[in-house]
C-alpha cells in the first residue's frame, strides 16, 4: 500500500507500532496529525548530552511549550516509558536538523546524524487535547501556529519566543471549558497562555501563520469569537535558531512521533 | 527575642522573608513546618553540577516525591522563581550533608560547604497541601513519615525507594476530598500514591514513623480508617544514601525552606 492510497481514516484507525512501522518502511512521510487516534503524539528535540541539562530545565521552566512526556538516556533512540519498541531515528515522517542556528537538513531519517552522546525529550502535542475537546463536543477551529513576542524564562543558552498555536471559539462556553479540559492535560501544553487580541502578543498576521496550518485559507474572524493560544512544541525549534544552539535535531512540524500511551493516560486528572 | 519566646503562631504569622532572617541570624534552628501560613515551604536538595543532569531527570520521572519548583543556575544560592532575596546556605533551620552514601554533617548553615559547581533544586512539600486540607475542612490525622519498598524509577545513577508522608481519614468523603485537592497542587506532590494497608508498601511499623513525625505517641488505628500515603521530598535523602552519591546537601527533615509563593500560587487548577 502507497501513501497515496492511505486516507486520512485509515490512519486514524492504526495502532501506534502499525503507523511507525509504516513509517520506518518510508511508506508514509506527511503531515500525520490524525494517525492513531486517541495517542498521545509527541514533539521531538534532540540534543548533545552536554545541553541536557540546560534543555531539560528549560523545559522545566517553559511547561507550557514544552511538557516533558520522556527522556531517553544518553545515546538510545528508544523511549523506554512511553513506546519501548519505536526506534526515534526512522519512526517519525520527517524531521529537521539545526546547526548553529541554521535549519540545515529536513531528512526523513536521522540514522546519519545520530551519536552516542544525543539525548532525546518527547514534547506533549496539542493534538492530544484536540481529540479531548471534540470528545467533549467543544465547537472551535484551529487556525494556525504562529510567532509570538512571548518571552520563555531562558535557560542556559536556551533563550527565545514562545511559538503558539491559536484556536477561535464561538461561545463563552466552548472557551471555558476549553479551559477546563486543555487544564488537566499538562503533558499536552495545558491552559491557554494568552486569551485576546493575537496582536498583544506580536501575531502579525491572524490569515497567515508563521509556522504550520491546516487550511490554506482561514475564514474571516467573526467579532464574537474568543480567541485563544496555546504553547506550541515547535518553540524548542524558534529557540535552536536564536540561540544558535551547536546541533539540535527535532520534528518536521506536524509530523509527529506518536506514542504507545493513550493520550488520557497522561492527563493529570 | 530568642527561639524560646517564639511561639508556633508567631511563626505562622512571620512574612517569609522575615522568617528566613530570623533562621540566617542563627535565632531559629527547630522544625517549622508552621512557619509562615499559606506560603509554600520546600524541600531542598543542592549537587554539584555533573550530577544536576541527572538529579532532574530523577524528579521528573518521579514527579510525586520530587515536585520541582524552582532549579538555580550552577553555582547560584538564590532561587530565582521562588524566593530571589534569599539565601539558600544560611536560611534552612538545619541542613544534611551527604557524601558517598554517607550523612556526615547536620549543620545550621552549608556556607562552608558551597563552592561555584553547585546546583540547587527546591521540591515542593506536604506542608502546602496539608494547608489546603485544612482550608477545605477535610478532617484527618497525619502520622509520620515512612520508608518503604516503593522504587523510585531510576536516572543515571540516582536510584532508591520512596520515602511517603501518610495521613489517617475516617470517612469516605473526607479521604475522596483529600484526593482531589492534593491532585490539584502537582507542585505539593499532587495526589497520594497509595491507598489502603501500610504493610502493601513495605511499611514495617506504622506507629514508629522511619523518618519523621510530629507525635511521640501515635493514637491506635481504628478499622474504619482509610489510610493513605503521599511521596516524600525526604525521598532523594534516601536515594543519597542508597545510591552513594558522592556528594548532596538537603534539607533536615522538618526544617523546611521557605518561599516567597503563596501555595496556592503553584496549584494547577
Amino acid at each position: 500500500m502507497n501513501q497515496q492510497d492511505l486516507s486520512e481514516s485509515n490512519l486514524a484507525d492504526m495502532m501506534p507500532s502499525e503507523f511507525r512501522d509504516l513509517v520506518r518502511r518510508g511508506e508514509w512521510s506527511a503531515v500525520n496529525t490524525n494517525a492513531c487516534r486517541g495517542y498521545a503524539h509527541a514533539n521531538l528535540v534532540i540534543v548533545p548530552k552536554s545541553l541536557a541539562f540546560e534543555f531539560l530545565l528549560f523545559c522545566h521552566r517553559n511547561p507550557n511549550p514544552c511538557p516533558v512526556i520522556d527522556v531517553t538516556n544518553p545515546g538510545e533512540y528508544h523511549a523506554q516509558f512511553s513506546a519501548p519498541e519505536a526506534d526515534l531515528r526512522t519512526d517519525l515522517p520527517r524531521y529537521r536538523v539545526f546547526k548553529s542556528g541554521e535549519l540545515i537538513d529536513e531528512p526523513l531519517d536521522v540514522i546519519q546524524y545520530w551519536d552516542e552522546n544525543l539525548v532525546a525529550f518527547l514534547l506533549g502535542c496539542s493534538t492530544n487535547f484536540d481529540s479531548s475537546l471534540r470528545a467533549a463536543n467543544v465547537q472551535y477551529r484551529y487556525i494556525g501556529d504562529y510567532s509570538t513576542n512571548i518571552e520563555c524564562v531562558p535557560a542556559g543558552s536556551f533563550h527565545g519566543f514562545m511559538v503558539v498555536s491559536t484556536r477561535l471559539f464561538k461561545t463563552s462556553h466552548d472557551a471555558v471549558r476549553a479551559i477546563q479540559i486543555t487544564s488537566r492535560n499538562l503533558a499536552a501544553h495545558g491552559p491557554p497562555v494568552y486569551i485576546g487580541n493575537p496582536k498583544d502578543i506580536g501575531i502579525k498576521d491572524i490569515y497567515h501563520p508563521d509556522m504550520f496550518s491546516f487550511d490554506e485559507h482561514i475564514q474571516p474572524i467573526e467579532p464574537n469569537e474568543i480567541i485563544m493560544s496555546w504553547g506550541c512544541g515547535v518553540t524548542p525549534q524558534t529557540v535552536a535558531l536564536t540561540s544558535k544552539i551547536p546541533f539540535m535535531i527535532s520534528h518536521c512540524p506536524g509530523h509527529m512521533f506518536v506514542t504507545d500511551k493513550l493520550s488520557e493516560e497522561l492527563a493529570v486528572l
